[in-house]
């Protein structure tokens, strides 16, 4: 292989994200989450390795599927407690200069106007580094959250979605041309009226008549990450996600994945690299592979099993506690565990539970810097993704160690950045922007007298 | 007088906030209100001056009766283009340790599951130095924006909001009792379940059935901020407020207005000194008398009068581009514009809208630190304000100024502090804390297991 590798830190805002338990080991220092000191340690170790992003998952509910009660998430520490992703944005961003920052927000709990909002101030307060991981929402538990009995069904979660971005596209690129605002101070004229448009939408789940309350900001629309596998997914990503993040143990699996996505992007107009695909992926690494191995074994002793089943069962919807861990999942009456499991390779739902102890629900390269190397290497030319969410295990030391040691082999090798390019996150990642570029569905939006090579003010 | 003066900066996420045009003054540098820097350095100035906070006004709309269009709003930069208050209070609390934040949230457009979840998350980052302006909304642009033909009745928002208040104070106080987070690493248990409990609620506006997301922040519930005047929102401060806010030149009707919150207060079963009273003010200073009259001469040489109507416009939802401004107001026929003006001692629009050009809707007061602080406490005795919220002209230079000046004068006199208290936002202006106390409406959902006095884990 010789492309570059697109690296993302894989992260939460809580104590515990997908190795469960990993926060009882004695060197985790993942309870201090709370507190700005761990996630500007963070960010600065990330930038240090020329991340180019961090990723923050999220979860607006409990899992509460497992034994029909929460109980388990709790003394779990299974993605609960859990604070505001938007929050820790700033934060990372006053002690960085070049990390991305890909943001979980999740449709069902916006509202198009105020959330356009929120985007574009903060892809102003850092110079272009935003980007947006568009969720449609899965645990009933929110969705109690905010007053429904139930989630809305799946297909027309992705119809509301598809109404949202049209909003939102229309308030980021269709509002404020390029230029409008003029801060003519000798004549009084802060922005030009005459280039300032009211958005109107009258649609089947939106209403909107109102200009965009910002000025446009160096992206306009954020990087937009996605993560649907689903048929109705796979189609909103091919035409929205500039970053879609896949999680899977099978390789061959991925590889169909990638093939897909990437047909499916070419028909809606768009190059087949418009969209980077990330794989999940957890490292443990070391000075050999017998001390990586040992480290790895160490850190599987502190996992929690249980609250790895109780995040199966958020995620499929089926309590596992009234399942038996060990039968084989060829064997359970559920295609939705089914379909899952059996791409993950998983025989049971035990087996599963067990990848998500160290690293998640997807590979864990135990190795040398060499080793692991090695197998990053043979993931990309096996299933053509571009690069990887590297998800977290004893934090922080696993990014640490992932810089200090894996970064210079990558980067010995040529398949990995030694310095960060100019520019916004889209800049950095497609070596073109600012702004998101014509078949892409913002682009629709854009003003014909905007002028996408002049900077706006302000 | 003797008391300590309370002293916030009265600020918004905007190039100009209440001194209409002074964004064209020379050395005004608001335009980089879009810059991280501009908030830490303006936030490093506040700490520097003992501020005990930074009050963010918001408006989520665009200021458009002014000639039934928002054009006049947009030249003159009248409160837009705005970004999103809480975007830039990590960012400002990074840079400080001490300064509190007072933010502004608008209820219509909010919905509590995830604000209490925001609000929370920064009270964590910022080691309990969150406080929350409590808006129930007014501008029929920004109705529209999330899809209402127009604003709520005025009556009618108070209910709501005191329903919101209800379930934001069950979220914060009655989820999760102090302790628990247990973060027992040998047993695996983070959280004690038994200590975690759901909060139903089944309303007229809300319904809600849910854990909060979120571990006990230091202060729980955020210090309440909120500025109504009416019959209706001078009854929801009293119960509620811990922070108020007052915008008005007649020393008299200030005076008046805090006699009787604070009554009302004591009727509540609370202190009447559980409200501080913060009235708006603004300060052009020098080293001389002269030589402040000159820089307040030379800032109103750049005012922008169109623009205070268009603000005074979207307050009382009259058009001021139909009215003579400088008609007296005794004569016109609305009850709204009469009752605001009188009390604002102005005779006519056009001399209410001179107001809105250096300092806003209050005193500005001009003159050397001798001169000013003479005129600070005469308003302290003459009204019983707790101290002020501070409007700026000129940015940054007024509040260099004010630090530099002013505040170094207030000390001399013993009117003001010379370092922080200790403690959360709330034990800094009240002496007490962090969490609220019987008979708050707050305090009624704290469980009758948790122990105000033992600090929550994490």
């Amino acid at each position: 292989m010789t492309k570059q590798i697109l690296l993302n830190a894989f992260d939460m805002n809580t104590p515990s994200h997908q190795s469960n338990g990993l926060w009882r080991h004695p060197r985790d220092q993942r309870h201090r989450y709370t507190s700005m000191a761990y996630w500007q340690d963070l960010a600065r170790t990330l930038e240090r390795g020329l991340f180019d992003g961090i990723f923050l998952a999220d979860v607006t509910g409990i899992y509460d599927v497992y034994g029909n009660s929460p109980d388990t998430a709790l003394s779990n520490a299974t993605q609960v407690p859990t604070n505001d992703p938007f929050a820790i944005v700033p934060v990372m961003a006053a002690v960085t200069e070049h990390l991305g920052f890909g943001v979980t927000g999740s449709i069902p709990y916006l509202h198009p106007y105020s959330f356009a909002r929120l985007v574009t101030s903060l892809d102003h307060l850092t110079n272009g580094r935003i980007g947006w991981n568009v969720v449609t929402g899965y645990l009933n538990s929110a969705a109690k959250g905010v007053g429904q009995v139930q989630q809305t069904a799946h297909d027309a979660r992705y119809d509301i979605a598809d109404e949202f971005m049209e909003v939102v596209y229309k308030l980021w690129e269709g509002s404020w041309e390029d230029g409008a605002v003029v801060l003519d101070k000798a004549a009084g004229i802060y922005t030009d009226p005459a280039r300032v448009h009211r958005v109107s939408h009258d649609g089947t789940y939106y209403a909107l008549d109102a200009v965009h309350l910002c000025e446009p900001s160096p992206q306009r629309s954020p990087v937009i990450y996605q993560a649907g596998t689903s048929p109705k997914g796979q189609a909103f990503a091919a035409a929205h996600a500039e970053c879609v993040f896949v999680a899977n143990h099978n390789r061959g699996v991925v590889a169909e994945y990638v093939r897909s996505l990437r047909a499916q992007a070419v028909a809606c107009g768009r190059a087949a690299d418009d969209v980077k695909v990330l794989a999940l992926l957890s490292v443990v690494t070391g000075e050999s592979d017998a001390a990586a191995r040992a480290k790895f074994e160490d850190y599987q002793s502190y996992g929690l099993r249980q609250g790895a089943l109780a995040l199966i069962s958020g995620w499929t919807g089926v309590d596992m506690a009234k399942l038996d861990p060990d039968a084989t999942i060829a064997e359970m009456d559920s295609d939705g565990i089914r379909s899952i499991a059996s791409s993950l390779c998983a025989r049971t739902v035990g087996e599963w539970a067990d990848y998500l102890v160290v690293g998640g629900a997807a590979p864990t390269l135990v190795g040398s810097p060499v080793t692991v190397v090695d197998q990053i290497e043979q993931w990309v030319d096996d299933t053509g993704v571009d690069g990887f969410n590297l998800a977290y295990t004893v934090m922080p030391e696993c990014m640490e160690e992932f810089v200090d040691l894996v970064v210079p082999e990558m980067q010995r090798r040529g398949i990995y950045k030694t310095r960060y390019a100019p520019g916004t996150m889209r800049e950095k990642i497609f070596g073109q922007g600012p702004r998101l570029r014509a078949p892409h569905p913002a682009a629709r939006w854009r003003l014909p007298t905007g002028d996408a090579d002049q900077a706006s003010a302000g």
